[in-house]
């Protein structure tokens, strides 16, 4: 179904478009809930989705939840899923160590509990989770001990951040054969009420300052999250969407994945937004459909189903 | 005395040079010491040329020292010097504030114990300073109290930064009116043997991401420590010399104030570095004269006296 982009998704539309989707990749933050309260209609949509066949798939780059914290926090608000269709960036980053960069040593961790816990279920070893106050002054800092063996540093959420973590990873980031790998560089985590608090790329930020390096990003709008879902489960591109709140991470992946994109206007970026990436040419960023909400999708699907 | 750019000042050049100058603005850190210190020869050069009626200043990005601070350490490392010589970033954003911005409230301060003092100084009331641990959850620190009357934000080099000073800066600066200050970007901050820990401007991008907003920065490479020079002890640019480590402060500063500028190489910056600036035509970042340290001006110094 050949269209132009940025196109509202409504009506008959809506129904030929959802008839040639079997799989739907889902962002979470801004898309199906901000904070701790469900975006009304979400739940029934994805139900729906799923009761008519297609399969769906959570793809965020919040750090800060296992795959299984994920599956927990989707089936509290109604959603329902396994485990095994969560793609986190913590998951991911520790497949990446893993399986890609087949890392033979330690990681140095700026990140939460979640981070630690995926680097563990992926055998991987790390040090640096938890605060870490500030002792001694600048000689000291300049004369951290390093831990044997770390071969990378990762950088997620951590409530825990400090100038003692950016002095460390320093340390280690001075070696160019230390891995610097960031889960995603989101600037800001939007939580209820249109509130939000600095994100994970703020922290990213501070440490390429430092090590006058740039990380290596696990997260929208680079790839690697898509290519885990391919790996594990297959799907059809020409028969798949990703929806998202944000042009620059969740519509650009898609566009880099060839995949098709639909934006909801719940959460990061605007219809305005969309727009004068338009104007400018910047299509990778326009996704090919919009909705005010998902749950604008649920008369089609109602109707789909009988 | 005309000249091309990027000489090396030396023999009979050196002495023509140093008649031509009647003020020498020093950078510290890698031009008269590292760490705690001091280049060897750089104390003799400096009460030099006081001896020969050359008026020196100290224009420092480093913002952990007050004036009397600075002073001390000039004078235990042989430089001898006045507070009212010292026009380092602590001082300088200070006087900004009172002066130039004429701050009406609060400053919320990332900053260390020298910038407290010196907006205590200039009677300017501030919150934030020293270490503030982590409580709660993301949505406690989506919705901290802030403090009345906060009408500016300063980043200054802090040993106490944190996750939860990040969140509070961000509450701040989403009011567009309150203003947003850095007293310096250096990435790095250059220690004894070669070793550095990471600088202020680590933490300025950070903050920067998270507000979605470009700090004002207060050193060098802007003009303003040159201008508090003017202001307060007057000088004719015509026979001053700024004398640093670092092409991309100090030398593009000098360029900026149209004083002559001079690269000593005992510290950031290499003569490569000033060379590949030549060679591509970015001018401003290339000094008008090299030494390999501030000491090998001593012998023209010497001839001068005799």
């Amino acid at each position: 179904m050949a269209t132009s982009k940025c196109t509202r998704l409504t009506g008959d539309l809506s129904r030929r478009f959802l008839a040639s989707v079997d799989t739907v990749l889902f962002d979470c933050d801004g898309v199906l809930w901000r904070g701790d309260e469900a975006v009304p209609g979400a739940a029934e949509l994805v139900t729906g989705l799923r009761k008519s066949g297609k399969r769906v798939f959570y793809l965020t780059n919040n750090s800060t939840k296992t795959r299984a914290m994920y599956a927990d926090k989707l089936g509290r608000l109604g959603f329902g899923a396994e485990p095994g269709e969560v793609f986190g960036t913590a998951y991911c980053t520790a497949r990446y160590l893993r399986d890609v960069a087949r890392l033979r040593g330690k990681v140095y961790l700026i990140g939460g509990t979640a981070l630690s816990q995926e680097l563990e279920a992926a055998g991987i070893p790390h040090v640096g989770s938890g605060p870490e106050p500030v002792t001694g002054g600048m000689k000291e800092w300049a004369a951290l001990v390093k831990e044997p063996d770390v071969r990378a540093v990762v950088v997620g959420f951590d409530e825990h951040f400090s100038y003692m973590k950016l002095t460390r990873s320093l340390q280690y980031l001075q070696d160019p054969d230390c891995l610097f790998i960031a889960t995603n560089t989101d600037t800001r985590l939007p939580l209820e009420g249109g509130r939000s608090i600095p994100g994970t790329g703020c922290l990213v930020r501070a440490v390429e300052t430092a090590a006058h390096r740039k990380a290596q990003v696990i997260g929208k709008p680079n790839s690697f999250l898509y290519d885990c879902v391919v790996s594990e489960c297959g799907l059809d591109p020409e028969r798949t969407v990703m929806v998202g709140d944000r042009l620059d991470t969740d519509i650009q992946m898609g566009s880099t994945c060839r995949i098709r994109t639909l934006l909801t206007l719940t959460g990061f970026s605007s219809l305005e937004d969309a727009k004068s990436y338009q104007e400018s040419g910047n299509l990778s960023m326009v996704p090919d459909f919009y909705v005010d909400s998902v749950a604008d999708l649920l008369p089609a699907l109602s109707s789909a189903d009988q």
